[in-house]
């Protein structure tokens, strides 16, 4: 088996630095489309056969070292008694957002097996079908980020409901981030005891938020969450986008490896967060755009920049664009290999 | 006069801390939706009497220590041969953007009196009308902002096709770069000569770019406005929006006042730069969404953090927003003055 995704999770020394892309089963892949032409986006996630092919499409297709379960951050809504859409061309829509101390006591705290049996029954059947080829990492939307689309009943610019009920309502805002952390660790402990062989928290909005904020009102919420996955078995990557200027509080926070968006030089991040954690990183996804000689120039720099420290998970710093041309990702994922090789 | 704001641009000591606030005459304010009401947003821009009227309504509004002309960064596009236009709730549209060798080589470099005569015409009013109650200050897109409009079209979400040019056509990249860096030089001096007390570059979308990339594509040409800017007798101010990963670099780019946004505690910044700059921020915008009792801490704790440094201008973090309540505003900047007099 290729464990060396699991081997850079857990700092130990390999032959060549590992890597992954997020989003890496995605509509840049005309296979996905093909598939995708035939379901919409949330039949493809519910239907088990479906979800586990999408995911191993870029398996072979890319040599990547790890699968992504192919899912949505807010899958878990529905069962919390969220209505969720995702309309066409305009993202998610949830059509009863949470803002009252009404709303906030309905949301309904199921045991993931009830409220997703189709992502663990994907799990299930991608543990079987890769054959333990390359390991399998599953996921969830963080409790800030999750907390954004609930509030603003989608996405958001500004994020103006969900900082109104931060600074107007810090109780009911609590009271939401309690609940919903609750779920995580119950989604990511079901996807883990279905077969997930590590977990990665996202964390995409919370970028949006001053280090003081992210500290009081998102702080103990993630790390909960993360406490609670300690024990769990399997490494977890805990990825807090745009957020740069406070790397020290999600490292705090919790999770074996720091996921890093582009935004900074991986070699600062490293002597910010010190020797005892891993990183996962950081190439600007918009790279795959490049000509692949500019591709593997800036591979090698971010190589360069990690140098032998153990613990270098390559990958985007946010999710790969659906118009990437899949030659250049896959140019990408051989520049990592070789170089790091070298 | 008051003074306090030119004052401050140049780290002197002062009896309170200055306060003035990025797109503070805008939609929030009654008084500007009604002239609103008769004009489109380029009308408004284009005559000087009404960018005047606009610039003074929150001066005694709000009782902030500047004023910020009344433009929009992207007036310098007409005289360049770029065809502007405001869609109705779609934000700015060039409807020939720049694409090709030949995109480049048609732009035209005027004078900015040529070019922007209604913008000096304003402010030559707005001296006279002043009064020297309080500074004016006039601003400009910074080179990578003006081109990432420019390239794309439009606002973006990824900058693709911006980057597609700095990464497949560096030598086109750069002309294109030292071409608007130069119709910013004449734009700013041209402001200045007509009476301008400080300038501001806004670079406002910088963030979507790695530190390395910065450096290499923009970093040139954000110093050569900056360097030449350094005769022209008036402080400047550098805002790099979301590049606090990047701060050591924007700081040498140049500018006697780096502007920060709320991603970073004004404190940590401080220490990053040193103490031969002033800064400008920091306050999360949507803060003026909390209760008054909010906001007064959240300023507290930003002047508490600053101390008694000579050398900080209160500020947004980012754009007011249009929504925000005007009381909020008001008790915003009475609490900056009175917590700093403390």
């Amino acid at each position: 088996m290729n464990d060396r995704f699991l081997r850079a999770c857990r700092r130990e020394p390999i032959d060549y630095t590992p890597v992954w892309l997020m989003r890496q089963a995605g509509r840049y892949m005309s296979e996905y489309m093909e598939i995708r032409s035939k379901y919409t986006f949330l039949e493809m996630c519910k239907n088990p056969e479906v979800a586990a092919e999408v995911t191993l499409q870029p398996i072979d297709k890319l040599g990547v070292d790890a699968a992504i379960l192919f899912a949505d951050i807010l899958l878990p809504f529905e069962g919390m008694g969220l209505q969720l859409e995702f309309a066409k061309n305009e993202g998610p829509v949830i059509h009863n957002p949470v803002r009252t101390k009404a709303d906030v006591d309905a949301i309904r705290i199921l045991e993931a097996e009830e409220a997703t049996p189709y992502v663990m029954e994907a799990i299930r059947i991608l543990r079987r079908e890769l054959e333990g080829r390359v390991p399998l990492i599953g996921f969830s939307g963080a409790p800030f980020t999750l907390a954004s689309y609930m509030i603003e009943g989608g996405g958001s610019k500004t994020y103006t409901e969900c900082k109104k009920m931060m600074w107007q309502a810090p109780e009911l805002w609590h009271a939401l981030m309690t609940k919903i952390s609750e779920v995580i660790v119950r989604y990511l402990k079901a996807q883990i005891q279905a077969g997930a062989q590590a977990v990665q928290l996202f964390d995409s909005w919370v970028g949006a938020l001053s280090p003081v904020d992210y500290k009081e009102y998102v702080f103990p919420h993630s790390k909960y969450v993360l406490d609670n996955l300690k024990d769990a078995g399997v490494p977890v990557i805990h990825f807090a986008n745009n957020a740069s200027s406070m790397l020290e509080l999600v490292k705090e926070a919790g999770g074996d490896v720091i996921g890093l968006d582009w935004r900074i030089n991986i070699d600062d991040a490293i002597k910010r967060l010190g020797d005892d954690v891993a990183v996962q990183g950081n190439i600007d996804p918009m790279i795959l755009f490049a000509p692949p000689k500019v591709i593997e120039a800036k591979v090698k720099d971010i190589l360069d920049r990690v140098g032998k420290r153990p613990g270098h998970i390559f990958n985007l710093g946010h999710g790969i664009n659906k118009e990437t041309p899949v030659e250049n990702v896959i140019a990408l994922v051989e520049a990592v290999h070789k170089y790091s090789r070298a």
